[in-house]
């Protein structure tokens, strides 16, 4: 297993990510991992460098950089030659925890497609009360799907989780403003149609309020609206625990109850946090192209790696590929 | 000040309804409040009639209802009689807590819209961190909007916020995948343009992320993705809320940490309870009708009451007509 890794994407590159990326060669049999970004920065955190290569460069894609653009013209960019070694067949997956947008290009121009996939999908796992979790997407990397693009999703969706997540016949839910079957826009109207039909376990519409709870293992919606849900999710997520990081320090007594119950919160705090599921996988590219959080850590990386080792392991990418030939061609008779 | 409200809709109907009425009569001037729904249930909560009159029916539109042949067939359910004595002008507005579609459509159908405004908005006031709070539109009345749409939320927003929230020059975003102009789908791009032009203090685009944190006074979105916002808000706040209480039930030292805390907390559930700032109101109608929670209290009922008197005070309804007509005006010279 070779993958390649940009050591420069992230708020905490390259240092946490050269950690995370000894962390999995101490922990995964057989892993090669080329880093790729600046050699002395990226020497400065390598304290073992078995099985660990690095291709030097200097020029980087920053959070401001217009994506598709920088793709084009940073053509030594860390981001690029990264997806460049998956192309070119030296690696058998990549991770970035760099510009959201510039991975996607570079994943649809330098990675390409599997020949029969409309469009990717970006697919983070997000945490369910009961530490199940489930899979949202997309959340962004289309953001004007139509009905075929979310059936796609779908069965993408239900591949990844079966072979990677480990969950048997993964039920598939349609994010929805309401739960009974002809609710909804245009869109998810004739959307509902077609997943009926698809190879899923589709379960039918599910409403944003319910997927926290574990409505569905996989949650299918257009790039836009799977952007709003997961951002408002952050976003709450973000206020509640400040509101309550304020309500702790509001008196004495609140200072002394936070003391007793900080462990405890810190560990709810984990329970919220997605980086412990990996990161937010392309899928429908021609090999595993892995979305690091910004904020990723030694150990969310270390999430990252494992989750790209895990699909190119169950051959997600081959499996999409067959599905959708399938259904092509069940659809041709 | 005349309102009429549906007795029978909600949670704790009639009960709950009927004490936030004789609340908003005893603290209100010069208010007369008709109650629509059954007259004996009524009466049992009934202790002060003065003001208050009761229209009697036994018909009653459920929450399993679909709405909008509901309101077409039951023509003697208090949801819909309530929207007639509006729309004969017997009412200023109305208020009900009952199906949130059925409402919507007795309101499109019944009370009608203002000549002008092609599609009614949903529209709830949500918290911040700050307490002020923003107003959020639409969240569901239209799920298939176009730009144009988007410009008239944006203008009502404004000028709801301004009259009856008392926000001078509210700031109004645009609900969006990133902050940058040019982000978005065809819609918000399409709409960013259309409201750079309009008469608000359009800040430009605004991440979900952001918005409990007090992004804008006014977030514009299509009802799609507005419901979406809405429900994830909801369900990210009452999940954490049950991890909450399981982290607080764990242990001996975390009981006694939470009986430390509880009043402390109850102060921020009540902050993060948007029906302290009234209920939904539908705008784009011919007079003001104000969609209160499902699961509205007797104080949250009070609460949609000084807020439908509100709006008929500050004359919300004609400023948008004569806005829109200006608007409209200054398009065709």
């Amino acid at each position: 297993m070779r993958l390649a890794i940009d050591a420069m994407g992230g708020d905490h590159a390259p240092k946490e990510i050269v950690l995370g990326a000894m962390d999995a060669i101490s922990q995964i049999e057989d892993l090669h991992i080329t880093l790729i970004g600046d050699e002395h920065k990226i020497n400065a955190h390598l304290t073992h460098a078995k099985n660990i290569d690095i291709i030097h460069t200097e020029e980087v894609i920053t959070s401001e950089d217009e994506p598709v653009r920088a793709v084009r013209r940073k053509k030594r960019a860390s981001l690029v030659l990264m997806a460049n070694e998956v192309k070119e067949g030296r690696a058998d997956a990549c991770i970035s925890a760099g510009n959201t947008g510039a991975l996607m290009s570079a994943g649809l121009f330098v990675v390409g497609r599997i020949t029969g996939i409309d469009r990717p999908a970006l697919s983070p796992t997000l945490p369910t009360i009961d530490g199940k979790g489930f899979l949202l997407l997309d959340v962004g990397a289309n953001v004007d799907a139509k009905p075929d693009h979310l059936v796609q999703y779908a069965v993408m969706g239900s591949i990844y989780t079966e072979r990677v997540r480990s969950i048997q016949n993964p039920t598939v839910g349609l994010l929805n403003i309401g739960e009974e079957d002809g609710k909804g826009n245009d869109l998810t109207k004739k959307a509902f149609a077609l997943m009926k039909d698809a190879p899923i376990d589709f379960i039918g519409n599910v409403e944003a309020r319910d997927i926290l709870n574990g409505a569905a293992d996989v949650v299918v919606t257009d790039g836009f609206s799977g952007n709003i849900a997961l951002k408002t999710i952050e976003g709450t997520a973000m206020t509640m625990f400040s509101m309550l990081k304020e309500t702790f320090m509001s008196s004495m007594k609140t200072k002394m109850a936070a003391g007793m119950v900080k462990n405890d919160l810190k560990w709810l705090k984990t329970k919220l946090d997605y980086s412990e599921y990996g990161g937010a996988a392309l899928f429908g590219l021609a090999s595993p192209v892995i979305k690091a959080h910004g904020s990723s850590n030694q150990r969310a990386v270390l999430n990252a790696i494992k989750q790209a080792c895990h699909m190119v392991d169950y051959n997600v990418t081959d499996t999409i590929k067959t599905t959708v030939e399938t259904i092509k061609s069940d659809k041709e008779e």
